[in-house]
């Protein structure tokens, strides 16, 4: 028998996900079947059994990579000193989960997806579990950020960490949510549209 | 033949629009029948039929009122004079769409219905037409609004009214899959957090 290489196993591991993501993100998660992942990548059963055992441990690993990739690009942007502040901030960590595409899918494909792995959550409860787990990861990184611009003096004194770590959370959310609904979605929107809200003034009584 | 009375057959509508949503969001869309909702409205086949004549047609009507609620609560929030800033405008908004929940549906099972419209709409043509007009209208006057901060020197003369618009649908967006996926979500954080951005300051140069 060959050895197989580790190398070897993570590209073919790699090219299971990637044509999974391009079958989901294309017909629906409920509409593809284990069969049409293997026809996608041009393997047998055998072969993509070894890795991943049934469309939901493919959705699973999915969901993990993005979240992973969510992660990576928010701890990459907040190592920066001093950290950039929130309108920067949201548009590197788009750019660095849309920059993180699979071969084969576009960005509106790529949030379509995101958006049914959202659905699909509501009934998987392992999915929900381990979204709640990365979700509160992820919380508690921004609010310690959101923490710093506070006691820097770049935020009002008695606004809550977490809570500017959830609505900034939400900004990339719906920034998902709009580009799988309607396209055409670019960083830069929210990024100008963040600077907006950084630049309000209250307007001076009498 | 009796006469039916126009209130009687609004009354109707209504109640097997409600007993749809429960369905919808207690089970997910794909997994309700016609039959289920049959059930938990407790009328005849013909009795429904008569104003939905499939699943499709009910969560078209359902996205409507929901898209109509947003809109309602915007316009009268907008109407005020000076119109409130971004905080308490998406605080209202989002109280205002919560507010007209169905009975029977708490807000995280409604935030939860709305998740599902939005997949749904990625395979549904004539909701994805629907939506798009919604969302581009929706859009038109937020940026009304965010022109007329600009205007008032409320908002930095270089940002677009569009990107603070798309900004703004983009937190309530992310309220809703926030409250969906993970539950919990209060309209006081989105207040608070976009209170958050509209006081940053960027620390002063040297």
């Amino acid at each position: 028998m060959a050895r197989v290489s580790q190398e070897h196993l993570d590209a073919r591991r790699r090219q299971i996900l990637d044509g999974a993501a391009r079958c989901f993100s294309r017909n629906g998660f409920h509409a593809t079947s284990m069969q049409d992942v293997l026809g996608e990548v041009g393997l047998s059963a055998g072969a993509v059994y070894r890795y991943f055992r049934s469309k939901e441990e493919l959705i699973e690993a999915i969901a993990g990579e993005t979240f992973a990739g969510v992660r990576a690009a928010f701890d990459e942007a907040a190592r920066t000193t001093p950290p950039p502040l929130p309108d920067v901030l949201i548009a590197r960590v788009l750019r660095g989960v849309f920059e993180r595409q699979n071969p084969g899918i576009d960005g509106q494909m790529f949030a379509r997806l995101i958006v049914q792995v959202w659905t699909e959550t509501l009934r998987n409860e392992r999915l929900a579990r381990f979204l709640q787990d990365s979700y509160t990861g992820l919380r508690l990184a921004w609010a310690r950020l959101a923490d710093a611009y506070r006691e820097s003096g770049a935020m009002a004194d008695d606004v809550s960490g977490d809570d500017l770590a959830r609505t900034l959370i939400a900004t990339a959310q719906g920034f998902i949510a709009q580009h799988a609904l309607f396209g055409g979605m670019k960083v830069e929107v929210m990024e100008d549209g963040v600077r907006g809200l950084m630049s309000m003034r209250r307007p001076e009584a009498g």
